[in-house]
């Protein structure tokens, strides 16, 4: 197939960018995972932590060790599932207590000066379920280091999250297959 | 950190999936991406294909690379470029030309068996453009293995293509750090 020169961008001036990813519709973590492989082909080091996540096996779990041969990233999953939905047993100040270990290991990740992209999965829903405070969150944006890409997902996002973020996208649902009594198939729903 | 025991979903039916990522905000290709990661932790081989995007530089081209020593996942980008926009100084009928070409390989690739996710990236906005056919794409969709998942991004779908979609994906702009002055930033925008 023929090919045509290409363009190599490069910024004048780097910035560590917010980006939140919030909305109902499929696509929050996936698109954090997706900036992953983007970000691995830069060869920057990058940093996942997924709140609310660990009660559920999810594809990227392996997909990421799979990855660090030839990337460097890292994910850790936390917390006991969604909060109060989907019939999940553990009491709030449960889930609580994961998401206040969970943003204390972000901070320190954050922090550390060690990566260049970090992603806090869903920790929008955590907020807006009151396992992490809006201050903490706010902390984590305003004093990471200049040049490390922090990125927010999970539903409900913060207004005053949003105010800080350099680009928000809203995932809408036009239509699931679980609507359509498909069940989750693996590699796409989880 | 506190575990607890993790649910392994493993659906009664297989079935493989159409999903479409549309609409004009940051994330389409992004979250094609991530599937990429998720269905690489199910051990499914991945071939993606990139439609108008041969002329720019995207950090996907060398992450994916960078993953296929643990994943069994191929990229092949094609086309000159984003048709008629940009100041893109091809013209149409070489757009077309290639576009033609990727769909042929597209099929080859689908028809083929020997991948469980294929990614048709920006081939809604091919069809858009009307460097391919809808007749080329609702074959593709009718054809294909019935276990193989497809994926179709890029803004503008087609009616039709929503129609046959399992799961459609809207990601409208909220923000966008371009609008603020900010030069685009490896690893999260190319």
């Amino acid at each position: 197939m023929e090919k045509v020169p290409i363009t190599y961008l490069s910024p004048k001036e780097r910035k560590g960018l917010i980006v939140v990813i919030t909305g109902y519709g499929k696509g929050k973590t996936t698109g954090a995972l997706g900036m992953v492989v983007r970000a691995c082909g830069h060869n920057m080091r990058v940093c996942i932590i997924q709140f609310m996540k660990g009660d559920l096996y999810a594809g990227e779990w392996d997909g990421i060790k799979k990855m660090s041969c030839g990337c460097q990233v890292e994910l850790t999953y936390t917390g006991k599932g969604f909060c109060g939905i989907q019939g999940n047993p553990y009491p709030w100040r449960e889930h609580r207590a994961n998401a206040q270990e969970a943003v204390g290991l972000a901070r320190k990740k954050i922090m550390s000066g060690q990566y260049d992209l970090v992603i806090l999965d869903e920790i929008n829903n955590a907020l807006h379920l009151k396992l992490v405070d809006l201050e903490q969150v706010l902390d984590l944006i305003r004093n990471k280091p200049p040049l490390l890409h922090l990125v927010l997902t999970g539903r409900d996002a913060h207004p005053q999250v949003i105010e800080l973020a350099d680009t928000v996208s809203e995932i809408q649902e036009i239509k699931h297959a679980y609507r359509q009594g498909i069940e989750p198939q693996p590699g796409i729903d989880y």
